[in-house]
């Protein structure tokens, strides 16, 4: 049986979601966890990798369960994997999913929000959790040069190096740059997202602030296709995974075509 | 010279505001960084002590500086001395003030916030930041419970033992209770609070939509003045200071007859 999994998860204790030989990860802890009421042969599986440090408040993990295991309702498995689990994870919800499903293949649209701190001080509540940039962001242009980015491209001048991905070709459904107070919010949804690539488009657009790049060198800077043509990658601790949508049908109906097709994301 | 500092301060870390001689206090804290500016005869008072885990985002410090110690500019104290002080813990801004200025004794209104965190599961992000409380609370019979409470009253009923205040007349400016998504949120100012007073406040609304209390019965609790008539102290967790204003004239032109007069609040 697979049960899909909502998770969040405070990214600053973990090496990542992917489990890594240094340091604890997201899906170690899980599984533990969801050993200790299916057995040792459950399996878990992230929609996708996450850094160091990043956050999510909506990770969706494939937990796979032995049919000779105990049988819960999907209703009661959030509280009983929750039992186990550290404060820095937690289980929101769970549902069963047909046996085709693939949590990473069949996503169909992903959404992340960057959060910037702006203000000349710091805030003791945002420590980790919010990229601190001090010098007065001008949300405007930001705002105007990630509209750039909208629509299907090749990303590969926003891609780091470290991914064996060869097809860079992605689309972005929405980018906008918006203030709360304090705060300025990056939102980026797409049916997938290369290594770095939200990073570096945040610190890209933070570029466009500093004046280093106007909105419409957006598109020279895509043809490029080369990682040295855009700005700065933004710094992990603002970065959260805020939405992982899969198409109605669910399943691998689409044949795998339009499969996000993300290895090592954000 | 005496500055007022604003500062905010993550109470997770701290055994409170006040020294102590077991665990580290934001006192202590602040005085060490404002002593590596300022020199070792620099002093800090706190507008209030807080309690272990009790949370600020606008509280109130007078540095007083001894005239031969250097000698800076308001706008430039913050940054000073927030490079020698932990993460958990920010001078947000300062300002110069009269020397007949007591930072304790000239408040005239506190408001503090109360977070509620009132979903099924836990959030990671709010872990030591609001009180997780699983049952839907009935925020409407909260609210008027509240409303009775508003008003000079005998608050000796909502007052922990441990204190030596012997006058617990106090006046409640305001008390509501509001929902924003998955978080119920108290708000409560006041000339002045007594020990754990809106711990207590929050324990006892949250015994009104557990039924153990009617709104009405809040006039009859007041009359008790009994610790044993209200409900339960609410964890430290999810309280914050978010407002500590001064009137107008400063200085302690009312002679001290309208002071708030806490001496161990929250």
């Amino acid at each position: 049986m697979i049960y899909l999994l909502t998770i969040a998860f405070d990214g600053r204790p973990f090496c990542g979601f992917q489990k890594q030989i240094n340091g604890v990860s997201v899906q170690e802890t899980l599984s533990q966890a969801a050993g200790r009421i299916f057995g040792d042969s459950c399996r878990i599986t992230g929609c996708s990798r996450t850094d160091s440090g990043v956050h999510a408040r909506d990770f969706k993990a494939a937990l796979s369960v032995d049919d000779g295991a105990v049988s819960l309702s999907a209703d009661r498995v959030p509280a009983a994997i929750n039992t186990y689990l550290p404060d820095s994870v937690e289980v929101l919800s769970a549902a069963v999913m047909p046996d085709d499903f693939h949590v990473r293949y069949d996503v169909s649209e992903k959404e992340y929000q960057y959060l910037i701190l702006n203000t000349p001080v710091r805030d003791p509540f945002l420590v980790g959790r919010a990229w601190h940039y001090p010098r007065t962001l001008s949300v405007g242009v930001m705002d105007e040069a990630a509209g750039y980015l909208v629509g299907t491209h090749d990303f590969a001048s926003f891609m780091a190096s470290g991914s064996d991905i060869r097809d860079t070709v992605r689309t972005v459904f929405a980018c906008n740059v918006s203030r709360d107070g304090p705060v300025v919010r990056v939102t980026v949804s797409g049916n997938g997202f290369l290594y770095h690539m939200v990073r570096i488009i945040v610190g890209t657009l933070v570029g466009v602030s500093e004046g280093r790049f106007r909105p419409s060198d957006m598109s020279a800077l895509l043809e490029a296709k080369d990682r040295n043509a855009a700005g700065r990658t933004a710094p992990a601790c603002g970065l959260y995974l805020t939405r992982v949508s899969y198409s109605e049908k669910g399943g691998r109906s689409n044949g795998g075509k339009q499969r996000a097709t993300d290895e090592k994301t954000s």
